[in-house]
């Protein structure tokens, strides 16, 4: 599960063509991935931005279901950037905390031990759902209540002090941040990337398990490419003549191959390769509206918009399966699918189980990924918060995918658009006017998803009552 | 899992008023039932006939996939009627057979008591399959490979022959009966509805479990309403004024409430009722197209068509269920529902476990049933075959709803029909030339679940080769 990791930040083409983009990153092990599995090329993300995603792996449950609609940091602070009109609802500010069931629970109960690498970000600090040993984790590697590093490198101690000290070192120490990456001391002070030591210790990790004979649920979260966007020094050489932020990046995006790289010939190692399943996402689009060279809000291109948004490019993601006996090597299947399918997909497979009263929204993709078709449900995203940067669709929102369309209720006004995103990929021609019946009809399904799931609107500040989630023309019968 | 009970065949309202029909019927347990639990509305049958929809039901996949796309009989011989231009594909005329996952074989193996009373139609005669007992069924009270009964009377032995002696009394006996009912001689020679027969014996069935301290799977499917249409006289005196083919229907009607009524009663005599699903339900659309009184083709009004149809009339059937915690008493849901949904509904409450190489097509029903929405999928129905009477929508197609609108694609042609049921729920106004682009949408659907099944389209007799299932304009990206 990478972090901000966007749908053309990979090498491996994505789109129906290699674009770009794809030739000027450098990702040879998901190549190989790829070519010994599938290219999901609808992959989805839950959501445009880190937590609700997360936290829709480890439940199954879409972010309108399971409330965790937006980044979370202090258990008693709304992390939502302030809309001049509206307010968010009473969203679960907290995060994910135990007694919910988790993928790694119900794994564990199966007999797996179940392995956490990198950002957790499921749980606010200063709640139990900080620390992923508390959501089902048997191993917990440097994962906290944050969802970013303060730095990158060894020599900073992964520390904002560590940082600052190393840029002014006549500097006195800083306190201690709360995007300082723990339990790493191992590290400290050494000229190592947090996604090496990461992957060094989820595969002493996996080795251990391998020893005691256990299988395994190695979740491998590294951190990068999120913010701060920093070198990799070792990989900088091929990305000479990029602007300076986006070699950088481009060094990231190789570690976290590297990596990838890594536990594949781990696998290959222990004879593990053919029993294993291994899927390779991204946990949101592509950061772009800031912080990034070049021209903003085109990172993702042919998709429109980035990290945080309704468009394409705040939620499509790379997404890419190898499963042994069932994905046919090379291939390439378009269904959509989103993050919490691979909730059921991954239990099932393992013989574990989800108590009956717990709902799933993610579907069982065994059949998607073995032939290509089903399933063709809807897919709803929610995002009832503004976030903090400016851009195109970066504001509170629900959106549905049903087939090739896909509409967004834009919750300020609230306004309507439709895309039929099989002529215009890019959501530039809004045809919500010119197709009302298509309109209405989307409408209505978004409608049933929002009753089924309690799917809460943005508030209206000038009345204090929910925004009304416009009605599709036409009462069901 | 009554037979051939239709939509309107019950005096609880499924349309969104009551109707005259629902005046003409009489089920007061189903009103009882409905009371305490929740109508679904738009619920639906696998396949507007019996063994697809059965079948459906013990393995939780739509027939497009299981292949057993049409009512079985003997092993050796396709019972699908002739049409002049068009031939079923390589379907399983086999019907269901021990191998295949089903849902008493993982109840089984959770530990419940599997009891199988009535009709079975899962397998063919001269199979494996056409013995229940081997399906999963701990119990098997009057099931095989056929899916009407001789006669429903006691009298008559439930046999061909008895009926024919009772009618012509100085007839010789004739041979035994391909569809003579076994396993209740005890009942033989008696004045004994099969309905009344077959509650009696499911209910000591059910004692037994209980006694015996295990939880039960109760598959109650009474063969009524099916063909032979034959009065129960006890309930005649209500129906008196009817045409007589109508009287009698409505005895078998009310033979299947009184079961129902029964079953629940002894729920209550027993404690059970709090910690007990009980789900009412219906293999297909009501007979309309022949043997019916009246006029053919408007017993499931306001459907268009009944039985063996693709319209609404064929597929369209009662469904209740009553939940104790999940549904809310006196509640109506429109979400749309199929068969194959109670598979994994059922499986999943009583904590039963499908291989993770099953696929399973059908939802977890439980938050649906709880909160009215989700899941949006679309259904599919696929019938590659001429059903043996004639009526609107009865001929080889296949079909897809998805929201309010319905696709059909007739094989014999091929050509296609929309409808948009929020408005035209009687399917009269055929929107496929107005409304291209939803015509476009609703075939890309239709077309990615045949590719996931591996649905098999009707055989152009001319070539040898099958129907092309029209594709939708516009690629998927």
């Amino acid at each position: 599960m990478a972090d901000d990791l966007g749908w053309q930040d990979v090498s491996v083409p994505m789109h129906t063509e290699a674009t770009a983009l794809n030739a000027q990153w450098h990702t040879p092990h998901l190549e190989r991935l790829a070519a010994q599995g599938t290219v999901l090329t609808n992959g989805y993300a839950a959501a445009p931005v880190c937590t609700p995603t997360r936290v829709s792996l480890m439940t199954g449950q879409m972010p309108a279901r399971h409330n965790v609609t937006y980044w979370t940091l202090h258990h008693d602070r709304d992390t939502s950037k302030n809309h001049p009109r509206i307010a968010p609802p009473a969203w679960s500010k907290e995060g994910l905390q135990p007694g919910t069931p988790t993928l790694p629970k119900v794994l564990r109960d199966a007999g797996y031990r179940t392995i956490h690498a990198g950002k957790a970000h499921f749980g606010a600090h200063g709640t139990p759902g900080s620390n992923p040993s508390h959501l089902g984790f048997d191993v917990n590697i440097a994962g906290h209540g944050s969802g970013a590093p303060s730095s990158f490198l060894g020599t900073h101690n992964f520390s904002a002090a560590g940082k600052q000290m190393a840029n002014t070192p006549d500097a006195k120490p800083g306190r201690p941040s709360v995007w300082d990456v723990p339990g790493l001391d191992a590290y400290h002070g050494k000229d190592m990337y947090l996604t090496e030591a990461l992957c060094t210790e989820a595969i002493n990790a996996l080795d251990a398990a391998v020893n005691d004979g256990v299988p395994v649920y190695l979740y491998f979260a590294p951190y990068a490419v999120h913010t701060p966007i920093m070198a990799n020094a070792k990989y900088l050489q091929r990305y000479e003549g990029l602007h300076r932020t986006e070699a950088a990046y481009g060094t990231m995006i190789e570690s976290v191959d590297a990596a990838l790289g890594r536990i594949l010939e781990r696998l290959d190692h222990h004879g593990l390769a053919n029993n294993t399943i291994v899927v390779f996402t991204s946990d949101n689009g592509g950061l772009s509206a800031h912080a990034r060279g070049g021209t903003p809000n085109t990172h993702n291109a042919p998709l429109h918009s980035g990290k945080g948004s309704s468009y394409e490019g705040g939620t499509r993601v790379p997404w890419v399966v190898r499963w042994p006996d069932v994905t046919e090597p090379g291939s390439r299947i378009d269904t959509p699918v989103i993050t919490q399918d691979l909730t059921p997909t991954l239990a099932r497979a393992a013989g574990a189980v989800f108590p009956a009263d717990h709902p799933l929204d993610g579907a069982d993709l065994r059949s998607v990924l073995k032939a290509g078709g089903v399933p063709t449900r809807p897919l709803v995203w929610h995002q009832p918060h503004q976030w903090g940067a400016n851009g195109p669709g970066i504001e509170p929102f629900s959106a549905i995918r049903d087939g090739n369309w896909k509409l967004l209720v834009f919750h300020d006004g609230p306004r309507v658009e439709l895309y039929d995103l099989s002529e215009d990929l890019g959501e530039s021609n809004d045809l919500s006017v010119e197709r009302p019946e298509m309109t209405s009809q989307m409408l209505q399904q978004l409608r049933r998803v929002a009753i089924g799931t309690g799917l809460q609107m943005s508030i209206d500040k000038a009345t204090g009552t929910p925004i009304h989630l416009p009605s599709g023309t036409g009462g069901a019968q």
